[in-house]
């Protein structure tokens, strides 16, 4: 039994739902009414109010437990959702259930990538919501379990040096991980090609801290046809790690801050092996005339800094010596749809049969402990 | 040895640089002033005239054998190409230095899928084009050694019924293969979703003859930064083939023509175990609400109706029974700067050291065959 009882599963994507007092409780008095708060609709919906607009994004597809029959349709209040999407004790048991320890969340208003606050006029007002949230995730969330909980934190993305300021104060009371967008282009932000986030690059290269890249969160979907059916765009949304990690490879980024990590975020890791030879094949045979760095191999640069992880992903576990055994973690997803809640410990147990024991402690625990610095110790 | 000496090399993805005479040669005399012809530009290339534009596509990216250096420009005149490049009793011998026994060339000025000629006013004479074309890769170039070159047309795809009329001439006087476009709807054509290419796939169905998709022919490239390095752009260029068969197997053309395949052109196949899980776990998820078919599953519809080729792929390879070893074919992509070119056989030789020599058979060769109807009686 390769997977033993001993090896603790942390899972490194899953979401939250904010309850209705992450910025309400924390906001100054006079932000209140502008700032994130909850409200009721006449269709008897809950949906969230910022800066004058509506956003009926409350329980994005937080559907963790019910029979696949009902899925396509999202909670549209707390009551609908299972209470350990908003509620840090209730996560645990739930946690417990399918023998997950420890989790690391995305928030869900905000966006998984905290893109929602370069929204509205009011850059001071989404200054303090960017605090509020990271207060709330690291003071009240991961509080309730330090142990259990790998605290995340957003950035005010829309100045880099605020994001620095931001970055380091939130890593200096307790983060472990920054996320950020896939791709900010298409956000209107400049890309990874430039040296515009140098100032947050630094913190994550000097403090150790990676950034955590999700799937989707430049906005952008893969090309399919536009009237395809919905399961075109779930099956293809990996693709947007393929496009961020050919992008990072051959930017400067890793030869500018050699100590940077970054994990994939739910884009799975089947499709790794394919893609480092293909990088390595065409740096082999293009470089001399595309502008790359010319010394250091794509393969190398990937296993120093690219971790992936995965929900089940048969191809890339059978191909886990191609991907590198320490650059692979393990995610639950909860309470997404794609999350196989409350089995998770039992089909990991199944999907990883065949794997010895030592690789099997480094996917599901030791990689995640080492990367995010978070408990190495209680190892 | 698994690659022995009786198992011949048959390469399903080439490229042939159209030789001056191909339209002038046949066009009626009132058409060759309009009609594609050479013309010399001032600064000593060649290009080509089509309807009052000019085109320098003429020898793209035909560099077999240069070094690796001098790649990034295009040679421009024909004296610069190979002469196996455009002439087709010169491709043998290129073919015989490398041990490539038969190859099907993909059509240059008329790019990949033969969209150019949706190009321009004059619908009679782009009509006249294509014919002139097909004529000239049949009777002409396929001629030259018809057990060594399998017949692939182009359509006039701005209209089904023609393209139907087009398809059934063209089989009847031997084509064993038509290019298409890996997704219509960037050239403003309908979807594969639509009814619209019917005509089409019915004669594909009928008559047995295998659509060949090359990747890049959709017109898109998959997103990156805009200004990455041209590296980002060539090591991504397999995603577009995963955009297809995720639209393809989530379409209802399958259910609609039973009998159709489509050959995955030059989009490798190293990803298609991730993502034929992915589109399975999709389905077993999702299929209730995204309007697929509900009885089929993705993982059948691939065994039965895809194909990819590969250059050099070790993921694919060690992954092959994943795939289907009988739905994976061998490509040289002669003359282009991907082709191994004249190491072809040797390089696939080590790269096939540890697979069966029944396997090492199928995918080199006996695939090929079955698949495009190709001198099976000669295997």
């Amino acid at each position: 039994m390769p997977l033993q009882p001993h090896m603790k599963l942390i899972s490194v994507d899953d979401h939250l739902i904010e309850p209705p007092g992450v910025w309400q409780d924390r906001l100054p008095v006079a932000d209140r009414e502008a700032g994130p708060r909850i409200v009721e609709t006449e269709e008897g919906q809950q949906v969230w109010s910022y800066q004058g607009k509506l956003y009926p994004t409350l329980g994005l597809n937080a559907v963790a437990g019910k029979p696949r029959e009902e899925f396509g349709n999202d909670p549209t209040r707390y009551d609908e959702m299972p209470l350990g999407a908003y509620d840090p004790v209730a996560r645990l048991k739930d946690m417990d259930v399918a023998g997950v320890h420890a989790e690391m969340c995305f928030p869900t208003f905000p966006r998984f990538a905290g893109t929602m606050f370069l929204e509205g006029e009011d850059r001071g007002l989404a200054l303090r919501c960017v605090q509020a949230y990271n207060d709330f995730l690291i003071d009240e969330w991961c509080a309730a379990a330090p142990d259990r909980y790998i605290p995340m934190t957003i950035l005010p993305m829309w100045d880099p040096e605020l994001s620095r300021i931001e970055f380091e104060r939130t890593v200096a009371k307790g983060a472990r991980a920054v996320t950020f967008p896939e791709n900010p282009e298409p956000l209107g932000l400049p890309t990874f090609h430039t040296d515009h986030w140098d100032p947050i690059m630094a913190v994550a290269n000097e403090t150790e801290t990676p950034i955590c890249l999700h799937f989707g969160t430049s906005s952008i979907r893969p090309p399919h046809a536009s009237d395809a059916p919905f399961a075109v765009s779930v099956a293809l949304m990996g693709c947007n790690s393929m496009f961020t990690v050919v992008d990072l490879i051959f930017s400067q980024l890793f030869h500018k801050f050699p100590k940077l990590k970054v994990a994939m975020s739910e884009g799975s890791i089947g499709w790794m092996p394919y893609m480092i030879r293909r990088m390595e094949d065409t740096w082999e045979r293009h470089r001399f005339y595309t502008h790359v760095n010319l010394d250091v191999h794509p393969v190398d640069l990937f296993a120093q800094h690219i971790y992936g992880c995965f929900i089940e992903d048969e191809a890339g576990l059978k191909l886990r010596h191609d991907i590198g055994v320490n650059n692979i973690m393990w995610e639950s997803d909860y309470p997404h749809s794609d999350s196989r809640w409350p089995d998770d410990r039992k089909l990991l147990e199944e999907a990883m049969a065949d794997i010895p024991d030592d690789e099997v402690h480094r996917i599901v625990e030791l990689n995640a402990r080492e990367l995010f610095h978070f408990g190495a110790d209680a190892g």
